[in-house]
């Protein structure tokens, strides 16, 4: 199986006093080797995996490594989930100086715990960290460092394959002053987080989306390809109209011909027979108004390997999508990430028409078919390199 | 002297469970005569005014105002400064659902204590407020608690015409779960800076902007015209290659035709004798993706007061500015902002060329003029209905 990636890392450090290059940029990060572990001594209780609300519970304990310009990044700690002490100040509470990852370490039909290709998420926090003019760090050395938090809370990773437990890695800026500026202090921070599915519709459920260009995601020279605190808050607003409307999520168009982009939560997928009578698997390209997806880039992975169509990353229009429903040409559409993994789409409102996908009607064939390779890998049913083993 | 908003308030609560109508969501803000002081019995030593650094130096007490959706607004707070304790999961923390205000009380002449236009911070606050699905309040009181909390920390506004007290409203989701959604907690709070200039170069020595399309601030549909954090992280990265080439600021542009737009922390106004040989104060239009700035406001309707020449918002592309500066038609430009107040541009770093602007030989007059009115209201050496007295 191919496990290339589309988009390197690119984390040429330029905090100050970094030089930049690959030697320097290590010796600078902290270590997992020196953790220094305190973990609670008091246990909450575990939900039932069944009826989980994304996001909602956390885990006993949490990873907390501080940084500053003065002397870098301090020793990592895995000690007990608290709250935060914050500088009212603080660049993260004001300029939005933040970014996140998403990842899952999944309890397998084997009992043995497996994270899904987590060096991409740690490249694209690089990147995201770059972007953010937050402190680079060395990812094997975080990646490790989150590899015995979940060691330590291996118990809070549901005893099901219909659930996992999230892993939310955050960097924010903690400069106490109100210069707009590139920070000279940072927290990097992991928490943890049983979920089900993301949606409260449940687990492969078709959603609706709705699509109005009114409302832009991302844009050509802004953050839209990292995963940056900014890209989501400004979009709640539009979701609220969405869900107003009777639809679940924003379907963000971009440009005259409103293209079609992103979920914002998970990137979209169309299988089709397109233009040329050929049969298509495509998403939008990374031209930099795309969050680059783990599930994105595995979707694609798999479809390549597979050679049984064609696998695009291409611009597809509104109006690419409408002629193609009118000549019967859509197959499935689907969203993907790592929240919902995959997710079927049935509908979108769009110059307030409904306009039917027949995804469901479809089987979903192909949609059902990437959903249980992503989980046979995930839950260990099938070898892969993407799985890699926490314990 | 004309007082009128351009821009009004738009305030129409979308909050669950608010109705947005007036009457009920003045109900439903938090009171100001319902203010709970206990201010901090141990003061800082307050620093020389000649020597501050913006946003460095904070007051002995802060406000702060809690509110959830079950139980709307708790009562406000004087309080002394400290840190804030937030769950690691906050919203504001993740996806940026965060906003802030600027604005500054001087100490004037007479020894009274005065806010500038003050209504217009609110008011942009509660659009800002609307655009991140934060909680409405109502604006009056919210400036009614800051006026006390301006008084209680009166020392701390500087006993100088070249310094005043910075004042930063925020207000942040503190919802504590990963779900991207409208928050159902939320924390507004209130510090206090007192502050000199801005730019470390000092009050009123001009600036340089590097102005490249390849990055871009803001958009249509997205967040420009609101005081978003998101609108602000995203900036910096631009922010240190500018200084990377010898520049202070970046010059935004937008679009293909390279419209100059703002500079992030200030509005941008030309000067100049335009293509139809009219001498012109032109500054763009408030078109979705720039900030309607209060200073910006007000040096409109000072000029359009004055009837002495032509004032317009209008585009100006670069092709445009450069055209004039070859024809000798540029007097000024500067920037103009609640931090800066109004600040020359002396240079533009274009396309690899350093474009000469002829501010400082110019005078400047004009901007020297708007600086003068506008400190002459501000320490009240001028009646204005525009400075609102604190005590």
């Amino acid at each position: 199986m191919m496990a290339g990636l589309e988009w390197g890392c690119h984390n040429e450090c330029t905090a100050e006093g970094c030089s930049g290059e690959t030697a320097k940029h290590i010796t600078e990060s902290f270590k997992a080797s020196e953790l220094i572990i305190t973990p609670a001594t008091t246990f909450k209780e575990k939900p039932d995996p069944s009826g989980l609300v994304f996001g909602t519970v956390f885990t006993d304990n949490m990873l907390t490594i501080e940084w500053s310009l003065a002397s870098g990044w301090e020793k990592p700690y895995i000690k007990p989930l608290e709250n935060l002490s914050l500088h009212p100040a603080s660049s993260s509470l004001h300029y939005a100086i933040e970014l996140f990852e998403g990842m899952k370490a999944y309890r397998g039909v084997d009992g043995k715990i497996r994270l899904f290709r987590p060096t991409l998420n740690m490249d694209r926090m690089a990147r995201s960290a770059k972007r953010a003019t937050l402190p680079c760090f060395d990812q094997n050395e975080l990646l490790e460092c989150i590899r015995k938090l979940v060691e330590v809370e291996k118990e809070w990773v549901p005893y099901s394959t219909a659930a996992s437990l999230y892993i939310r890695p955050t960097l924010i800026g903690t400069e106490p002053s109100l210069g707009v500026k590139k920070p000279t202090k940072a927290l990097l921070y992991v928490i943890l987080s049983p979920v089900g599915a993301y949606f409260a519709s449940g687990s492969f459920n078709p959603i609706s989306l709705w699509a109005d260009p009114k409302y832009v995601r991302a844009w050509k020279g802004g953050t839209g390809d990292c995963k940056l605190g900014g890209n989501y808050g400004s979009s709640i607003y539009a979701q609220q109209e969405a869900l107003e409307l009777g639809c679940q999520q924003v379907l963000w168009l971009y440009g005259e011909d409103h293209q079609i982009t992103e979920v914002g939560t998970m990137n979209l997928f169309l299988y089709w027979i397109n233009e040329d009578g050929e049969n298509e698997l495509a998403t939008p390209p990374l031209d930099g108004i795309i969050l680059p997806g783990v599930t994105r880039q595995s979707i694609l992975d798999l479809a390549r390997d597979w050679e049984e169509f064609k696998v695009s990353e291409r611009y597809i229009t509104m109006s690419d999508l409408t002629a193609a429903l009118e000549e019967n040409r859509v197959k499935e559409m689907f969203g993907a990430g790592t929240a919902c993994v995959v997710c079927p789409i049935s509908k979108i409102l769009y110059k307030g028409k409904h306009l039917h996908i027949p995804t469901m009607e479809n089987g979903p064939q192909l949609t059902t078919r990437f959903l249980n390779k992503l989980s046979d890998i995930q839950y260990g049913r099938e070898d892969s390199d993407w799985a890699v083993l926490v314990s």
